[in-house]
């Protein structure tokens, strides 16, 4: 083996099972590792650090293990400056890149140390000065690369720090898949409302990511009403959502009570509701117009809320809000992430990935789905801060609903 | 071909998909068809006929095809007597013999038709002398034949009725599974909800079977509080369910408010918790000595209701009131399916597929769970009166009970 | 009442179940029925005819309510000129435009019939007159509708015809979801390689639509071979399945053979795979430059093969070759849906139901996914042609690899 | 706090996650720890040590919270003889008895340590004395016990080991579900195919467990292709699995190859093959009598192979072999676990968790579904030794004969 690089870290190392995961990372790139110094806590919640010499058969391999390691909190005890080097081409990356994680990082340059501004994981670092001489450092995605750009390169001279959460169950065990429900429904939306209501009192906002099964499973009523009571600062959502809510807001509503709102009359509906929206000019002015006068959508416009919604290749229309070019979507996700204190995922896995990729590890995230598959691929992508629960959503935002709006079905 | 029979049938014959079912199985037997009269109704709602003559290409065949008809509500044109055998082992029914449907059956024998007391599905039926000389003829499972049972052979002779359900979106689409949930969560609590009023104003009982998926979900307490209602008159389940309440109702309820109820400590509280109560005696002894204080069997022994447990190959201990021979069990479990008017199945397939099919076809039944594969599978057991319903058992069992319940949750 | 219009369909009426439908369709959209005319063969395969009179509160109503049973194939009995508006916004179809199906279509106008070219589901049919004074018809989504286009409305007019499939098992239990497997695994991978040889031997086009499912599972080395030994000639996919191909194929073959291909390294793998072939300009350049050397994109790239790739939001990059714009993606997919005899769509349900929606329903169509809901979600579409088979893709492919390829694994 | 003990842990604690579980588990019981002394190695596979103080409320917690920890292989320190206490009651333990463990155990008892014979989870240890006098050490289930027994209680004078297998990937990731499947399914079979080998090269036995699944997917041909050649030498299953494939055997197998073995033909078959049975008096002898000619039971009667066929309550019939007593059945099972070398387990969750919980940890255990519950659910029993894989069983068997038997599909 040549190359060699010694690391640190430092946390609940081992109920974390953070260690565990480092040693693994290590192992998948082919590398090895001689653990120099271990200080266990002596109380049950005293961190732990560890001193990891790490050793890759070349130093490219190095480089990207070390990058990999980052994800997990680890940092080079070495600390000289960053790399950079020269972007050549737009849309283009220079050859080993640093690609980011999503935690608070910072970089040393000229021997001083510069926060990241919003870390979002799967970008680059470009470093910029400013008129005044100043230097800066932020992330950067792929396709807004511009040729001539200064990119920081090789894992030395950056530092990411794991969010220090209070050390409660849920901090401890990261998307904890809850598979076969083992923890009380009830409790679990409970845990969901405080969350939520801390970061309303911490005056941060609140958004939302959902799927049509929002609408499927009867889910409308009360999440309108959580937009309604000031729960909902921001959704991100497809086509679909849109469609079906307003599909379902024009078309089914008949007078037979019998007949459930949201129930799917076939396929035509959609797309003449589609239509009808396209003719308004846009779901603003659909409302606005008096053409829209009901639902989830009809309750973001009115009560002023904000939407992002994103294309895919099976929509039908669109609606005309709807970003068609998913990077320019991709975007306009990027401008509305800022000041999050709580995001609530609901029967995605297309958004809920899409989302986790550009928040901050800071943000609380939980994702709600019947379908444990999503859940678990959510926890996949790394997002180590999220929570998932497999449970029925339209229940859920049933019993949400019950907790966080006064007077809900009790009127 | 040799063999063939003319059949009719009646009922809703295009809109239900009966017709086309039966022409399904016809095709599967290996046989043929005619249609010899097909009696379409000209409104809506009007009841439909037809007169089909069936082929296959033995007699044996034939039989075993119209057996398998007449689980549609097929029945023979000819109305000759049914021809009956003499069992000439315990516990194996003679060759040929009639293999029951859940339907309303009657037999005819020296003329004269015989209804069928309780029909069940998959047993023989066996013609019995009274004392006073009178005849009468009931279902008999196989392991209950005794030599020398005389047993209806054959299709001939015996006709069977679809029950006449009232013409609702139920009726029409039965057992349709709601995949990936596309009917209003809320509005299927209320339907089910509903039902059991009905059920309770005929005078008619109530069945509820359950799975370990009750206690993980959390439902312990909604459930409870049924019982305590008086919404639950007994209950089928296995040695998980209850060794499971019990476990949290002994080691469950810390002063740590934060520390859920059914929340897991690990298998050891649950061998644990069945010795203590092996100890007791039964189940009932616990309550009544006050070492088992709540829960869901806690209930069920104080409001005075029944409840059948029946062991399985994984079972810790099991607890006293277990059948441990599961042919006894289904003795003890058909004991109790007299005068049902409800049933809801709720996170148990082993159960739901046991109990379905002792159930006469006449007791509505409702599965709930939150794996769309356990509603499909009891659907695939052709107990076409059914209806599944894919949702967190947990949060249905607490909208259930805030329907059923008064000042549930409220006081 | 006020609005009544008979319609007439014919075929396997019964056991195909479509007469169940058709009915289920008219009481869904609020309407009422009388059967006039009801002829049902009298041999097992006759098909049968009926004709029907539909009311509706109202016309519009009606109009919607027999475009939709035409889904079915249920015409109209009276045979007028179809009705033409012209469109007044680009992107917007006139009121009440007539929505398509996926079926065989035929416009009448001037009191001649025109037969739609390429049926595409949930678009307008838009009538065009060509500089020698012909009239044509053809299929127009509604992002592609521009102002004074002349776009047929109503349901008068117009015929389709159900595809008159071989009376095979498959083809009269279409969508058949074989939930928890109940046929052969082994049974099913000979069907589908009969299809493909039947689709070869006509002469027409194979694609293929995957996700990233296939790369997951192992199914690269078998799919790759499937395409070197030309059995497919176009595929649809996502970034996510080319970027995790070439991700493999860039860093997950190290010599230690214990490492399974396609074993996931970690995110910054993909990310930096996507950047390498961003530098070298596209797929294709990148395999000419020998950059990309193995794989599944490299297989369809030296062999010639087509590729559409649309993104999506969750997208990272994305790779060259990837329209990141949907509706330029649906309108690159459209290009290729010409001339195709088989399609077979594996662990993916976003691209699947964006495919079926743009195939005419003559294609035969298999979708394989170890998910049911992905089955059963795409049949709930409507592509009432297409099978679904539960099972895992990787081992799948292998055997399908094993069925088409000479020598496969056996060298 | 009150009562505290002293533990060690050796192993590689870290990279294993035990460590991670040790402090969960203290946490779940309302203790406390202080980590004493902690050795990590400083070569990747050296093994790590820890001596943590243990402190709970009271002496009874502490007892059941370090029994709970020897599940994870941690030990006392202190080397006192273990207590011992007689039973009262025929099918009762004595309060505060040691629940076993399926790990390899030892108990101290007048100063010199008796190693437990077969170990086995959730059971009691029962000390006796030998006509010579000599003692030894058991583990007793539950419903075996009888009045008068001496059995251990309290967790101090007993030892386990956990087993040191070779490090390699899986053993360090155990029961790891591979949700939505990322390791390719190919490899996974040849690591099955693997394992058996070694087994049988070992001389000891192989323990198959199968569901009805294994039917359903059309593995019969495989599977009895494997009988036949050796890799079976034992099966556990429930009277589904063995009804359906005699239902196939005798009635499934027209001429008409394109009916494909397995496909149901409604349950009437069913109860008619069990009845067949039944009358033969025994699978065996219908094997022996010519009734029973092919399929899965068929083989392994012919092969002279072990089956045990334990009840459940949704049995029909039962067949004659299947103990209809869950109780005797699992003595059943017991007496055939000695001697295993390898454990396989296709599409049962009920057989695969009664199975997996009287195996000691030392069987290396492999689990096959198509749903990833079963996969997980069996993991959360605390089999750790365990692997899970998500796939289709049909394809996975017909891989696997592949790999295994000479000729299989190739003559």
């Amino acid at each position: 083996m040549g190359a060699r690089e010694t690391v640190e870290v430092t946390g609940h190392l081992m109920d974390s099972g953070i260690l565990s995961r480092v040693l693994d990372d290590i192992r998948e790139y082919g590398g090895d590792f001689v653990i120099e110094e271990f200080d266990v806590g002596h109380e049950a919640h005293d961190p732990s650090s560890a001193r990891i010499t790490v050793e890759a058969p070349d130093d490219e391999s190095l480089q990207r293990l070390l990058m990999r390691l980052q994800t997990r909190g680890v940092n080079q005890l070495a600390h000289g400056d960053a790399a950079v080097a020269t972007s050549e081409q737009d849309g283009v990356l220079p050859d080993g890149f640093y690609a980011t994680t999503n935690l608070e990082t910072r970089v040393r340059l000229g021997g001083r140390w510069y926060d990241v501004d919003h870390p979002e994981m799967d970008c680059g670092l470009v470093v910029e000065e400013s008129a005044s001489g100043d230097l800066g450092v932020r992330t950067v995605p792929m396709s807004d690369v511009t040729r001539g750009m200064r990119i920081v390169v090789g894992a030395a001279g950056i530092q990411v720090s794991v969010p220090s959460s209070a050390p409660s169950v849920e901090a401890t065990s990261p998307f904890d898949a809850d598979h076969g429900p083992e923890r009380p429904q009830t409790v679990l939306v409970r845990q969901v409302a405080d969350g939520m209501r801390q970061a309303r009192a911490a005056g941060t906002r609140l958004l939302w990511v959902a799927g049509p099964g929002v609408v499927h499973a009867g889910g409308v009523p009360a999440m309108a009403a959580l937009v309604r009571a000031g729960w909902v600062d921001v959704l991100f959502a497809g086509n679909a959502v849109a469609a079906l809510d307003i599909e379902t807001a024009l078309y089914g509503t008949g007078h037979d009570s019998s007949s459930p709102p949201g129930h799917e009359h076939g396929h035509e509906h959609r797309v003449r509701a589609v239509n009808t929206i396209r003719k308004a000019g846009s779901i603003e002015r659909a409302v606005r117009d008096g053409v829209l006068a009901s639902g989830l959508m009809h309750a973001l416009v009115t009560e002023g809320k904000r939407f992002v919604l994103v294309g895919s290749v099976r929509d039908d229309g669109p609606l005309p809000e709807v970003h068609t070019d998913i990077v320019e979507g991709q975007r306009a996700m990027r401008d509305e992430v800022r000041d999050l204190g709580y995001c609530l995922m609901m029967a995605t896995q297309l958004y809920a990935v899409a989302t986790a990729s550009i928040l901050p590890a800071s943000v609380p995230l939980v994702c709600v789905d019947i379908n444990p598959a999503t859940v678990t691929r959510l926890a996949d992508r790394g997002t180590g801060q999220g929570r998932g629960i497999v449970t029925d959503v339209g229940l859920f935002l049933e019993q949400l609903a019950l907790e966080l709006v006064a007077d809900y079905r009790r009127g």
